[in-house]
Formats: structure tokens, C-alpha cells, sequence
């Protein structure tokens, strides 16, 4: 039991992880625990558009554990080109030893869920993925651009980073999507 | 899609929604949408202790959409007795507000799991509610008793209070917080 209790206690940590976006009608960034939370009922909501049947309880499992390795080396904006290898090797590190914490089943239950979203090639985890990078933008489109505007963000940049894996996973949604997102273009919501 | 999109937005809300713990190192008070991460992840992990054999993964179900009424009605200290009736008519017509916000079918996965909490009856149920009232004591037991001190809380309240759902549909868990709420009523931590 005091395995699962330090478990729990170092995943506080994650509530202090912050984000590039910040949630509608709050000054503060938004954090990677309630981003996880709020990503796993969107998963949820959008399975009918899921580009394959998926089991949504291992879609919403990979969604609740994806962000953990982020106590460890924070968060990085999905715009950041350089160092990914390094990023990602720092990321299951910090993984197998927050899993470690655990007994044994549930640890390697977590890892596996993790393993899935970060290899990407499950329909669960590729569903998974455009969930995951579809939220902030939607966040984006919501408030007026803020975190592209603050981070320099193109609207090239942003087509060329989400629309392939949101296409790949859900593609009702990337149809969605990018029509808005040239909108925002037009409107000026992206760096030049 | 649309749909979707509003729920997903409106969701937003329970980011801004406040409890009365602060996350551990924290200076500011927790949200409803983390601690609902949060405590789905102690559900699995807790799973091996479950009173009773559970789908863990209703359990989760529940856990994620347990607090989405609060997007209307904020959140309560579990310690207030007065207007209890009230508050869960009024977050009820809350949520039948937001999960009808989406098609019929995710809306109706979703209010029935808020309601198979609510009515707290499925041993699902039961361990989904353990949790809940399990994770807020966790946290004052590592924090000094901020929210017990801060809110004047007395340690027969908090036994009386969520001794018997911790105890029925998790008695190791509940085996274990009794002697650390011990130890912290001798310590010092709550209101005399």
C-alpha cells in the first residue's frame, strides 16, 4: 500500500508540469495533469470518428499516463524541432522510474500504456495522438491564437506538425480543423 | 463535430473549478479537472485492494466525469452537511446541461457513469467513491493538514465522514489512513 501512496503523491508533480496554452478565461498556463484529464474525454467524445475501431479504455488508459515522464523533464511545445531523441530517452527514464514506484502489475500495466502512445503504431495510439495534438489547437482557435502568438508560431508550422497524425487517427476531425485553422490564418492569429 | 467541440470547450470550465487542498508544494488551491486525473490513476493502481472484483475501467469511466457538474455549482468541502439534497439536484440538471451538449450516444456513456457514481451502489461505484474520498486525506496527510487546519476540521469529522465508503470498497487503503489519521490527530493536524 505505501507503494501506491508514494505513487500517488509523486504524481502531484505533474500539477505543476505547465503548458504553453492557457485555459479559456484563465490567466494562469494550463498543466499536463488537467490537459490529460480533459484529452481523455475527448478521446471519449470522438470515438464514432475514430479513423479505426479502437478499444477507447486502452485510448483513454494511454492518455491519463502519456504526459507522467513530464515530472521529470517538463513540457516541451509540440513546435520544438531540436533535441527530440534526447527528449524522448529523458522521457523513459523518467517513466520507468515514476512506474517503478509501483508493485509490479501495475507498473508494467502504466509502461505498457506509455510504450503504446510513444511507439504511435496501434490504432489506439494513433487515435490517441490526434487527440492529444489536436486539443491545444483547438484551445488556440478559441482564444484568439494565444499560444501560437506568444511563441511565434506559423500557421505552416502548425498544418505541417498536427494535421498529419490528426489526419492519420481521426480524420473527420483534421477536416474540421483545417478549415478553421485557415481562418485563423486570414484573421491573423498566427506569426507571420 | 461541432458538438463535440462545444462539450470539449466547455469542459474548460471545471479547469477554473477550485477544491480547498493545495497540490503538494503548491501555492495554489487544486482544480477539479486534475484531481479527477488524479484519482483515476489511484484507481488503477489500487485495484489488487478493491473490496470487490471491478471493471476498472467503469471505474475510471466515473472517476473522469464524477466532478463535471461543479462547471455549474463549484465544488464543495465533502465536510458540509447543509444543502446536500440541493446540490446534487442542482448537479444533476448540470450535467444533463453538458452531457447534452453532445450526440445522444456519448452523452448517455457519459451520464450513465455520473450516475452509477452517484447512486453509489455497483461495487464499480463503491470503489470509484473510496478513492475520491481517499485522495484529498492522502494529500493533508502529507501536507500538514493544510485543508483540515485551514477549514477547521476535526478528525472525528473526517473518520465519520470517510471512514465508512473508504472502508467498503477499499479496507486496506482505509487500514491504512486510519493509523496515519491517527497519528496526525496526536500530532497536531486538525481542529481541536
Amino acid at each position: 500500500m505505501q507503494q501506491v501512496i508514494d505513487f500517488i503523491l509523486e504524481l502531484e508533480k505533474l500539477k505543476a508540469v505547465t503548458r504553453k496554452t492557457r485555459p479559456l478565461g484563465l490567466e494562469r498556463y494550463e498543466n499536463s495533469a488537467e490537459h490529460s484529464w480533459q484529452i481523455a474525454l475527448l478521446a471519449a467524445s470522438l470515438l464514432p470518428f475514430a479513423a479505426a475501431p479502437v478499444d477507447i479504455d486502452r485510448v483513454v488508459g494511454m492518455l491519463l499516463v502519456h504526459d507522467i515522464g513530464e515530472i521529470d523533464t517538463g513540457d516541451t511545445i509540440v513546435y520544438a524541432d531540436e533535441g527530440l531523441a534526447e527528449r524522448k530517452a529523458a522521457e523513459r527514464v523518467a517513466v520507468m522510474r515514476i512506474f517503478g514506484m509501483l508493485p509490479d502489475a501495475q507498473g508494467a500495466g502504466f509502461l505498457a500504456l506509455w510504450q503504446e502512445f510513444e511507439d504511435g503504431a496501434s490504432a489506439e495510439a494513433q487515435f490517441a495522438h490526434a487527440v492529444d495534438r489536436a486539443m491545444p489547437a483547438l484551445l488556440n482557435l478559441a482564444n484568439g491564437g494565444q499560444s501560437w502568438r506568444e511563441n511565434g508560431i506559423t500557421h505552416a508550422r502548425v498544418v505541417a506538425r498536427i494535421g498529419p497524425p490528426i489526419k492519420a487517427g481521426c480524420p473527420a476531425l483534421w477536416s474540421y480543423m483545417e478549415e478553421r485553422l485557415n481562418e485563423a490564418q486570414r484573421t491573423g492569429w498566427f506569426a507571420a
